[in-house]
């Protein structure tokens, strides 16, 4: 069992726990929690801590995995390495509140445009993203794309990042499910995209239609920017067309992620099947 | 100048700022910051605080409300009582980690079902809320709810409190634009509404039909349930009807403020005028 703060393994999720530029560098993340311990890909687990209240609970649910943990020290090369660690080494690690004792470290997917585009039927649904600050809206963004349907997320290196501990506990699962792809060239990628006879359309305040008027074909993108000052003119001036959200009152703008929900589920209604 | 903690009006401030039940007791609130303190009804305005650097803001934009400052005990009777203070008193009143200076004691509107749907044309939209605890869903909702031109909300006791400092800086000012009405017999309310011609759309996991397979007329409510449990059964059973938003993947439900957006703006979008 762990029982120091000072373990080298302790401290590799410590420190992705707290550093985008780190976790970029390892490839790695961490996820914590039962529900999403079961829901995580088995391929991408590298490594998973866990209490031993944790080691109950996942015994209970899952025998398979918790047979692997026997000692403080084991790896099980059919598995990932499992680690018993102290309740108060657990606590540290923790980013909850109420620490259930299940931790892992996941490996990231390595997702590409040009696969995610060849895999794809006719349809194709994209939500793109520039400069999304938030994480609790990145986290809804990602929630609300896979229910609407889309194949992928492309989003610019500026928008928050992914695997920040926030922003996984409000996708619900879903970023296990939505192939999430941060370009360093968005305007190639959304070049690559329309090569591909995709449509993109971009939500603007200064928008030509309401987003209801619009025809949305069965390949398009739906084009999200910064929470404060939209999308960027070199952005807005790629996209095909830009449609704005009709707002009553005094609201200067809607939240990003409910804009983005309005104008995925309005390519979802147009393109529904029943 | 206000130098101490212990003074009772700034002791009242922070006891307004963490407990609802005293905000309610009270029927006051406190907004921060120079855009709210703009936007803010003047017939509300129950008293002003200020530091040195907030009264110089404030003094560049709007002369005559800053001209009620002389000294530090003025009370004018044209106006709000405004007080400087300290900063290192404002720090502690405030609830932002680069507070602006400025920090408002408002009273509460009292809004009446009633006389809401008196004063409504023909068109009466609603927001229904029940047990919706995050307060940043309910700030979101309220942001949505003005821009698609809801006329007011109307909330059970058990949703979170709009006062609570975090719900009202996500509002953006849609706070002093949109009544909502605290009810404490939701189901006695609702069926006021239906007496008065208003359907009531419930959105529910096990709908019937798809939110946009329904058509909404004129006047319409939009009830929408807690985070985690969705409706309950008692007012799902009040309603005229129950749609669902359909899903794709493994999502097991969309974040609250997103299902509120879909079924307001499809509303809006079956009623438009244009």
């Amino acid at each position: 069992m762990i029982t120091s703060l000072s373990n080298p393994k302790i401290k590799n999720v410590i420190q992705l726990l707290t550093g985008t530029k780190y976790r970029r560098e390892q490839r790695l993340y961490v996820i914590e929690g039962v529900k999403l311990f079961l829901e995580a890909p088995a391929d991408k687990l590298r490594q998973v801590f866990l209490t031993q209240e944790g080691y109950e609970k996942i015994r209970k649910i899952r025998l398979e995995i918790a047979s692997l943990v026997t000692d403080g020290t084991m790896t099980n090369l059919k598995g990932p390495a499992c680690e018993l660690v102290s309740d108060e080494v657990f606590r540290h690690m923790s980013d909850t509140k109420t620490p259930q004792g299940v931790l892992c470290v996941m490996s990231m997917p390595d997702h590409r445009v040009s696969e995610q585009i060849e895999a794809a039927d006719e349809e194709l649904l994209v939500l793109v993203l520039e400069e999304i600050q938030d994480p609790g809206n990145l986290g809804t963004m990602l929630r609300t794309a896979e229910a609407a349907g889309v194949s992928f997320i492309l989003a610019d290196q500026k928008t928050a990042d992914l695997y920040n501990p926030k922003v996984i506990r409000s996708t619900m699962g879903a970023i296990f499910r939505v192939p999430v792809i941060y370009t360093e060239d968005l305007p190639k990628a959304l070049r690559r995209l329309k090569g591909n006879g995709v449509k993109l359309i971009a939500a603007h305040l200064e928008g030509s239609k309401n987003f209801w008027d619009m025809g949305y074909p069965e390949r398009a993108a739906i084009l999200i920017g910064n929470e404060g000052n939209g999308l960027s003119d070199e952005i807005t001036a790629l996209s095909d067309c830009a449609v704005r959200i009709p707002m009553e009152g005094k609201t200067e703008s809607l939240n990003a992620s409910v804009a983005a929900s309005l104008l995925l589920y309005e390519w979802k209604r147009q393109n529904r099947t029943l």
